[in-house]
């Protein structure tokens, strides 16, 4: 067969650590490009990787007829354009978490999907985690019993990104801890308890520790250094209490709190058993058996996700296989998300049984 | 000056751990009657403390003169009617927490001590802890900056208490794990952080663990052992978001869940720092200066706040000293308690901006 | 603008761990020449980092007119002549500590340092570190209040370095733990506490361990392995107390004892608070407030003092700014060293109050 | 036999904790008189311990021909003048530590002493202690080899007695933190390695965070409360470096300061062995053999070092044995307290070499 080609759109971190890694490491994938608007940071990748030609403009990708598919690793805030430019162009897209910076634009994405029939999919790479599939199945099983409730937990002490750059200016990441961090949490609780639908949402998102840029004190920063005239516009905490068709779901995340310790956890609550999720590590069951109350910690294969979730995306290209990271499958934590952020703004809380079901 | 007459109703648990034992030893207070329906537990507290008398109905307090104050230690249900009666018999009254079952039960309470005049102080006994007090203190100091948010977390994997028995039976005492454990979280913060009236309030409280009562597991029970017979009809998991004139308050709150980890704190959040109470024990503060991230422990000397709490009854009913503990301070904490539970019942948030001021 | 030109004079420990790797790192600096008189060490760094030259005697960087910069790196005998005669030939010197065997020679140092201009900074490296930076400043804010006392504690069970070697020779090193560890010690008091000026020294410093070179227990040895053949005349134990303008001072150190302990670290004595500066490692602040006693650890990023010891050298080359690493400020950690060992000798206390100021 | 009949003078802490409690274990003793000069103490103990009659004035007890003996438990600013009228009377005395606030007034006592042949012992009641003996043992068979330092540690977090009392009023105890704790910690130093003449004494006492009374913070109070309206005028930090005819001593004790860690030892160092008594407790002992370093804690039967104290005391009297509790063997301890505080003082080191010996 012959290798599909593909081209990496934005040559960021994520890029480098994931998407091109995964694709140098499949047999059917082949890169012809590298893009990013910082010219640099493409022509880095053709020399570091030995592959591929660096371009600023993606309309060049669209243009060329040997790609057959895209990875959209940019900013937030051109998600959507790219993915649809791209679909429209007859390109397969994968395109990083969060599918846009609103609801409305996921749902363009997803109506352009549905035009064009290219696949669309969302870079929830969770799905592909080893444990995360393990948890699902249990619930689905009835090994849980009645699930009633999540309760979810996103907290750092310190871990503002990029403090001043895009992942702090609104205008581009679309919000902060919530659309970034907190997309994977929601995404993870709504693949393992099988989508249910939102009914209501009430939430309170604030932009606080980072401020006063200057003066925002930390031990190491991701993304950084920090740029001191940059913006800070986006929520560095965020609460939220959420029903569903399934079970109600508490929401604590931070990016940044005064409280000095990291609590980065699902608790997936059942009348017969409970799990608490260490995100992105191991799980434990909590059960109880004749009398006894039980403490189960599963060992399984580290399998590496971003590697699954390219290979399923290449392998889907040509199978027409649905994967799990279909943007149908994504649109309804893009509600959830928006909606937080809506009641946030308005102070009150939000009812989706009547916004209609998305697609 | 000639001792105060007091009279204790209701014998149980919370009457001999704390209210017997500090009234013994207030050197102005001097106990007349034990009072409970059982009537050997009155016997043999009569036995225990060599003093007093035991009676069945508290009638007969009410016609004694003599008493001046009394002590409300009965299950939940009787709480209003009681410290009612007793107030409008001219008695003094401390009556242990929550006030009542309901808010209108509260409201009544609230409204004919301010008839009658007479004290009328709830058990909220965490108002007498002194690191409670440290934090109330640094918070109106401005030590924190301004406090926009309160994590809420009293879960426990396995304490129901008394299952089958007047805690978990919703006509006697009003709810579960919410009312009986949430009251006293709820003030602690309404305490801290100045009484902020509540504006709306969403939440769903959950009857799961202790259904099946025979199979129900468990280490140890306090207040139990189990009444196979009994019922079951109160609030074992409660998730609640609520939003006041100042913070925005969490709330995830377990007196039984399948998650084998108790976490029981409270954390303020304010932009120049935040607090952890470990409830019940210690409390650190989370700041950053000079550039470094900072956590600090205190402590302080252990005082006894049951003692405190009875002391200052003891000695407010002749300066008429209003206390941190009167019924005006903890009605708000009843009328949020109620809102959870409506809000639940019904599925929506419930608005309190236009329920009016309670008085 | 051009690199500026540097020399390592000693390429043993200090030189490969510390101020090679950082010259590397340093975009302004660039190193000619690597010497050391046993001339496979100085081939072996050519070898290793890809540049410069191997070099037996250091008056041929002496006479090279490229070279700016040195850095002396040798055993402790010939650091003064080295340095003196740098300077002498127009180049600006960072020399490792002690200064060095003597209070007299660095004295001499100092001399010369004031009369080429040329930069002469000692390798104090703590100087640089965050945390004792920290410290410095919370000090001068008073928020030790009074800072009456200073315990310094520098023991170790087992850490004798290079037995039988030059560490361990005084007519190289000058002196044993006192001259090799203390210094770090002292130096970071005097730095953190403003250079007061000392008024009495008593010590007594002991050989004691290493004398029976072959029956000498240990784990591991740096600077190792230990030479049998080689002498032993150095202190592995010193106690002192000191009295300044500032705070009295008291001292133990071992670079080897029979107690199993290792007990490293500084303690500030405040009438408001205190710290405990682990030695190359955090500290802890306690104080009080509220009627708490409170104990505060701060976090901070971990920066490389090394890097920016040199950064500093080589950007204060051409700023002129005076580094705080200046002879100037460690002399008098120089004179308290010799009084100690003068004390010990004479088995008397030591005034410097008549001593005279060094300059 | 008949019984011994003793006097207890001064019915506080270390009477009722000690003597007392030993002199009704002990067979051969009674009490006949207890003494305080509030009287309500004397009666107290009279009702407690069922014997003995309740005098205020100790004359009463000088003139009653039966008494043997007394204990002499009242304030240090006493001891020498009751211990003198007493030994003159003919009676036999165990006076508490320290013998007296000052060095003369201690000498003065041991002068009597010799005049009069009547028992004169010190409270120094860890020359009673098993585990000090044992130590005593081990440095006497040279299982430490030559012992050339010890460094003692007496240093609390907040443990000021009686803040604004007794031991808190220089003229009253003679000083504070060295004079109370210090005299223990030197009496082990000196019984353990032979009672060593000191040569020169250097060290800095600082009476500092009880100064301000009312802010004193901590945690709890042994013969406390605080008095508010009392005085501080005694050390509650000191430092000190000796010489001695043995091993030199280096000293820090603190009965409060802002450091949070108890460190409340006394390490012996030997050049085979060394040795860590922690106060009170267990005792460790650090060596080498076969190449290995070897850490042995030693275990032995728990002996009642006070009820030693006393049935040593009753049974010398009888013998005519001198127990190592004499005054003459803590006279050198009393001499190198007063040269502590002479030190500080002045500002520089004492020689006691042309002091002369005491007796």
């Amino acid at each position: 067969m012959a290798k599909t080609i593909v081209a990496v759109i934005g040559c960021g971190t994520i890029a480098n650590n994931a998407h091109i890694p995964a694709y140098m490491a499949n047999e059917d994938a082949e890169i012809k490009y590298f893009c990013d608007i910082r010219k640099e940071r493409a022509e880095k990748a053709v020399l570091e990787y030995g592959c591929g030609t660096a371009v600023e403009d993606y309309r060049v990708i669209m243009e060329d007829p040997d790609v057959v598919a895209v990875s959209v690793c940019t900013p937030n805030n051109v998600h959507a354009q790219i993915a649809i430019d791209c679909m429209r162009a007859g390109k397969h897209v994968l395109c990083e978490k969060p599918a846009a910076r609103t609801y409305k634009e996921a749902l363009e994405m997803q109506k352009v999907q549905h035009e064009t029939g290219q696949t669309l999919n969302i870079g929830v790479v969770n799905r592909f985690n080893k444990g995360v599939n393990i948890i699902k199945q249990m619930i689905e099983n009835g090994e849980l019993g009645e699930l009633y409730h999540v309760v979810v937990s996103f907290r750092a002490h310190r871990s503002i990104p990029g403090l001043g750059g895009d992942f702090t200016t609104k205008a581009v990441a679309g919000g902060g801890a919530l659309i970034d961090w907190g997309v994977h949490y929601l995404d993870i609780v709504m693949y393992c308890t099988g989508d249910p639908r939102p009914r209501t949402v009430t939430g309170q998102a604030y932009s606080k520790l980072g401020q006063d840029l200057r003066n925002y004190a930390y031990l190491s920063m991701w993304a950084g250094p920090p740029n001191y005239e940059g913006s800070y516009d986006v929520d560095d905490f965020v609460t939220a209490m959420i029903r569903t068709e399934g079970p109600s779901i508490s929401v604590n995340g931070a990016w940044a709190q005064n409280i000095g310790v990291e609590e980065t956890y699902i608790d997936f609550l059942g009348d017969k058993a409970g799990i608490r999720l260490q995100y992105g590590k191991e799980f434990t069951l909590y059960s109880a058996k004749h009398g006894a109350l039980i403490e189960s910690t599963p060992s399984y294969p580290n399998t590496n996700a971003f590697q699954e979730e390219i290979d399923g995306f290449i392998a889907g290209i040509h199978s027409g296989e649905k994967l799990p990271s279909h943007i149908d499958t994504v649109i309804l934590t893009a509600q959830m998300i928006e909606a937080i952020y809506q009641s946030s703004d308005e102070g009150r809380e939000v009812s989706l049984v009547e916004a209609g079901a998305p697609a």
